[in-house]
């Protein structure tokens, strides 16, 4: 019998149990899943950075730590951490991802704020460039990031994808260093942020980066607020530097109804729904890295605590 | 020497001159393009059906009438053309119509305006279906139809596509005659309405087909006005039947500032931006038909009289 702590917070419990018992089951594995164990019986901990436990050390007999969140930064650097992370990467979330991003630089694209915001009479026919002559840029083309961006090249958009280390795409022409991402601000006419955070990527869009960026461009982002410095995106959105920015993810969430970015009338705040993990698909993850723990097989998705994600 | 007449809009004269001139130049086809000729010397005549020529019987030695819309429906009765007619399938129309459907598609399906209009501070997350749970029907598989079916089955979505003659797709569920109407409208979460208008596709959304879809179904019409029984649509949106329309297209355009589609809630109205015949793709085509009517090979996308398209 392998012993599963669930230590994600107790209201997710009811979503996960039945779903987590099934992808159990169907690897052939023998699990008791619960949300109490003797610290030093546990075999596994699915885990969640908004849980309980933040102190690994009487985990004694614990292989790993499966993250149901594909964010790490409040966990990663965790001193009582010493046995192997994963971060989840969820089907379900890599797709509700892409429709999220799709959809909002598609609303950009074609300007539908024109006309969901005035219904006043006015016939005043605009028409958009094609996606052709729209270049996007992701920064982050991690797994989330490079589904993001091939399913806007497909579309037409040209797609320039850049990280930390260099990639390689048939459709997203990817950059990776410092000269790299100047290239890949400077042709953004909509960024769209999939960056993790990490120290090196804490408010990369600053001052100097804005401005790096053509002007009038768009900003989306769906992946963590710190990565952006918020009193210098204010200050873009008023020069018109910055034509818009939708944000999904803020330093404090919710963000508080006092947060200038509510009020301000060139950004959309959207209440964190980009990407959603998924029970079924993710309970599917984590029963297939209890499997591979229990064969001595590499766990998928393991977090490189030099990195941080 | 070939002699072309422009007889589309005298605004869209300096957009098509110099496109179209390079076109001709392109396909090695020695082509005097003029606004004025006397009649009898036309051999071609390139056509908007808001254009001057309404009475075709002059034309007595011209070869076929070059459409530079998509729609013919107000051009395939006048009993004077006598020659051949084909319509305009535009590379940039197709790509454009595509960015429209599924930017808009993407719109409802993620439920964008709860953000965009209500900007107040509430922090409110709903997490929509994933697309594989919404299902969308195109009305109208042709040429247009067709590629915003596949692109939106590209992102996820299950479609099915309806036609009067039976399509075959490996991405789109394709289905046609009465029976087969009546299936796509029953499972039309989200309906887009490609049609041609003819006689048989007038009001094809009426009381009876809005009654046979889903409760709380969304509307999508980039297609033609007349599809759509205005007053049966309304009746449909107030009893929350129907829980959006986004209408593109109007029996009369510009919507008269007191249709009642500006104003009501459930209603985005966007002025016919969903597609537009772009000068460069478009003027390609004709030089293409222009080359082909003097080789004596058969033209393309010729309109059939019988069925109206």
């Amino acid at each position: 019998m392998i012993n599963v702590l669930f230590a994600a917070r107790e209201e997710r419990w009811p979503t996960y149990e039945a779903t987590l018992k099934a992808a159990f089951r169907d690897k052939g594995l023998s699990v008791d899943l619960r949300r109490d164990f003797a610290p030093g019986d546990v075999d596994y901990i699915v885990y969640a950075p908004n849980g309980d436990v933040q102190d690994f050390t009487p985990y004694t007999r614990c292989k790993a730590v499966l993250n149901i969140w594909a964010g790490v930064e409040a966990i990663v650097g965790n001193a009582t951490l010493t046995m192997p992370l994963t971060r989840m990467v969820d089907h379900g979330l890599t797709q509700s991802m892409t429709e999220w991003v799709v959809g909002h630089t598609l609303r950009h694209h074609l300007g539908m704020d024109r006309q969901i915001l005035n219904q006043d009479g006015t016939w005043d026919p605009v028409i958009p460039p094609l996606a052709g002559d729209r270049r996007v840029t992701v920064l982050g083309v991690g797994k989330l990031g490079m589904a993001c961006g091939r399913a806007l090249a497909q579309l037409g958009f040209p797609v320039t994808g850049w990280s930390r280390t260099q990639k390689q795409d048939d459709l997203v022409h990817c950059l990776s260093g410092e000269a790299g991402l100047r290239q890949a601000l400077a042709t953004a006419d909509i960024l769209v942020l999939l960056l993790p955070k990490t120290p090196d990527t804490e408010n990369v869009i600053n001052a100097e980066t804005l401005a790096l960026m053509p002007k009038g461009a768009i900003i989306i982002n769906p992946g963590r607020g710190p990565l952006i410095d918020d009193g210098a995106l204010l200050a873009a959105l008023d020069t018109g530097q910055i034509a818009h920015a939708t944000l999904d993810v803020f330093r404090v969430e919710p963000l508080p109804g006092d947060h200038p970015f509510w009020s301000h009338p060139k950004v959309t705040v959207t209440p964190h729904i980009a990407a959603e993990t998924r029970p079924k698909t993710a309970s599917e993850v984590i029963a297939e890295n209890v499997r591979r723990g229990e064969a001595g097989e590499p766990l998928l998705y393991l977090v490189d605590p030099e990195t941080g994600y």
